[in-house]
């Protein structure tokens, strides 16, 4: 179900990461629409004038916890809840008692956000209760009962997409700014949040806009050829427009990288001390709270950072019980980390000859990186491993050099320096077809073809363009990017 | 080291949980106070000229984060991370960006509460932010390296204490009211928070103060008796006083179940279905979030609420596994499970007679209550155990019976209806002294014992009362009740 926007309606195309204009550059879904999407799975397209409601911090005991509702009631229900009025002033805090019917709430703080100057573009109440998650529910189910409804995961930023507050890549920006697990990956998403993907996407949308134009006006006089010195420019500035399309599609397995974080296992023969290791990387690398929750393998796995970039460090210890069963578990199990792997740290002991270490590992994968450490160093080191990297957890020997040498196995993995935002996968696919459907244009028409044909292949560039700004979309690709989100966002 | 305050001062004390009054009618520490704490533990009575920061919502990814700063300086370091001013307007919130040095932070919404109206009765900032961990420590470190500190637990509450915003009952229960883990001990903390204790003592307070000034204008001229009348009338009002402290005190034990939760164990033979009966449970009463973080024993516990009590179920089940230390742990671990319980459940199979159940419960203490359950009842029911109550987890049948029952034997330990605020561990200890000084003080004056003596009962009466409200106070209660608080709050 293609929400179709007539694509020379915004001709030259409005930069769409300008928060203050606001406006309506997305068509806001009708009811038709957003009744043809149920089919079983999540309405992605829910009537914007319902009035929505979920907490917006994480729910546990703390000082504080935010409820955020939005919507046209947003005032009108929350005044049901009130006994001494407010006066509704813009970005303005009132500390009033919630009252459901004769059942005191709670003392909180009110925030008011008028339309269209809001978060999500609507009239938005900002509610700062005590943090306790009883209180929570009761608020909630207060505003529930008098015609307010759940947000769904990402519901915020999806009625600020659809508002115009922001364009896709912001939106997913906003998902990675929460989940990320290093200070690169921080930055990666505060770049694309701040709209530079989405800047030189507009800016490519207006070249190929300018493009299509070009060759429709060809269309409407196709007696005349075009001249040869327009049809070089043309040309270059497809291939131009290519190039650098192709270029931020290739920021992809950073992105990945990014966003994922790297999976780093430790493997070896029991005993050469994988697990103080671990610890010691740990220790080193300060550990970070959870960016995937519910991803957790079945092996010991903590989060860290190395030089900024997230890493996923993974222990193959703890499976090596004496009893058989539990062993070949273990071993199964350190096999499949092993084949989740980027960087695999082969781990030995120093004082031992290398052929005493009877440790196999299976047959990397080719994109699989490998390092070799020699553990407990302080016992000593034998001539064989003089030349190999030789570090002690209990001295702290050769851990800032291991350190550096996993930095350089994550460069090698990340080529893309991370001076920008790094694309995901989905925005990866659809500039991936634009440069295709670009590459095809060009050679269409370099061999002459009609101009027909190269016309049609720069609009699906362009289409695909569009997509990845969400000017074009679908409720599949809706549901995809928002259901990512956490609730209350 | 007590803050004395001169008693006579405050006479009639005013009400201390009126807000809007402000005012610091506890005495504010100098800084000679601050520096006699120094004695290698938290120093509960920092400098309040220095500027404070934490995060107040939970540590977690979330849609938001709320960072609170307060203290003289939080508008000053404030503006150091802005580029674009702020007019700081008191309870208005700014869309700001948020830069440290060349680096861009965040874009988060600051909301400024002035001196003396605000939560600590200070210059506050509220910064609500993206929800990502990682960028809340940045933003913490902006404000750190700029001479903001990080708040230590509940000195966001205490400072509020300090500058007179509440009394310390209600400060208390600020605390139970985030971490309540029930409907029943939610409305508990609020109670107490709206000053109904508070309201209470310090009506007390006044009674008190009449009584020594009373007494004590019968010091200035001890040539005169006392007049019968006017004694009778005395003794009525210290009695009356001695039996209304008396029943506040007795609100504890109903206090600390709600406080703590009601541990209800599971106890019986290898499968009789105690974990299934778990399950059964803790479905039937929803689970809900973890009110005492770190306090997990070494058996599986939920929590649940049953008629709005806070339930801490443990199963002793997984303790019955073939080998034998681990069975030895198992039953050494359900022993002690049974130790901590309130009340224990004993789970035995209805299909089968009593006899054949040869599981041996420990002799209980005296203030346990016990339960016997036939599970198992759609599999029959032995004709011994009709007068029984028989569940059924596949059927669900009995199990709103046992609930029920479950409530009865709460009721039973918690006597005291819940209408009212319970008191706490440290309110009730200095009630009991309250109460005992005024027994004293009868006493004294019904021997016709010397007024000076019943007058010194009074006085110390006065003393207690004070420092449950904390107009008395010494920086060890102060500690004791702060560092139990979350940081942020």
């Amino acid at each position: 179900m293609g929400l179709e926007t007539r694509w020379g309606a915004g001709f030259p195309p409005e930069r769409w990461d300008d928060n203050r204009r606001g406006g309506t550059k997305t068509q806001v879904p009708t009811k038709q629409m957003t009744e043809a999407g149920e089919n079983g799975r999540l309405n992605r397209l829910p009537c914007m004038n319902e009035t929505i409601a979920a907490l917006a911090t994480p729910a546990a005991p703390a000082a504080l916890a935010v409820i955020r509702v939005s919507g046209p009631r947003s005032r009108e229900i929350t005044e049901l809840l009130l006994r001494k009025p407010v006066s509704w002033l813009p970005q303005k805090a009132w500390h009033r008692e919630l009252w459901d019917a004769e059942e005191r709430l709670d003392d909180a703080v009110l925030l008011y956000w008028q339309q269209p100057r809001s978060y999500t573009g609507e009239e938005m109440i900002e509610i700062s209760c005590h943090g306790n998650p009883l209180l929570v529910d009761r608020i909630l189910a207060a505003y529930f009962s008098r015609g307010a409804r759940a947000a769904l995961p990402g519901e915020f930023t999806q009625r600020a997409f659809l508002h115009g507050k922001l364009d896709l890549t912001q939106a997913e920006a906003i998902a990675d700014l929460i989940h990320a697990g290093s200070l690169l990956a921080l930055a990666a998403a505060q770049e694309m949040k701040e709209g530079r993907l989405g800047g030189k996407l507009a800016e490519a949308r207006v070249i190929l806009l300018e493009l299509v134009a070009h060759a429709e006006a060809h269309l409407d006089f196709p007696e005349e050829d075009i001249d040869p010195e327009v049809g070089e420019s043309l040309l270059r500035r497809i291939d131009r427009l290519r190039s650098e399309l192709s270029g931020l599609a290739g920021t992809a397995p950073t992105g990945r990288l990014l966003r994922e974080g790297i999976v780093v296992v430790l493997a070896g023969s029991p005993n050469v001390g994988k697990s103080s290791l671990f610890n010691a990387l740990l220790r080193q690398n300060r550990a970070i709270v959870s960016p995937h929750p519910g991803t957790t393998r079945d092996t010991i796995e903590s989060l860290c950072q190395i030089h900024g970039f997230p890493v996923r460090l993974v222990d193959t210890a703890g499976h090596r019980l004496a009893e058989h069963p539990v062993e070949a578990e273990g071993i199964r199990r350190a096999e499949e980390a092993l084949r989740f792997a980027e960087i695999v740290i082969h781990v030995s002991t120093a004082p031992e000859p290398p052929e005493s270490d009877n440790f196999r590992l299976p047959t990397l994968l080719p994109h699989q990186r490998y390092l070799l450490v020699a553990n407990k160093s302080d016992l000593g080191i034998h001539a064989e491993r003089r030349s190999q990297l030789c570090v002690s957890t209990l001295t702290g020997q050769g851990l800032e050099e291991l350190d550096r040498r996993i930095y350089q196995e994550i460069a090698a993995l990340a080529p893309e320096a991370v001076t920008g935002s790094a694309v995901n996968a989905r925005q990866e696919a659809a500039l991936r077809r634009a440069v295709a459907a670009l590459e095809r244009a060009s050679d269409a028409f370099r061999s002459g073809l009609a101009c027909e044909l190269w016309c049609l292949e720069l609009r699906a560039a362009l289409q695909a363009v569009a997509e990845v700004l969400g000017a074009v979309t679908s409720e599949e690709i809706l549901d995809e990017i928002f259901r990512r989100f956490c609730i209350g966002k």
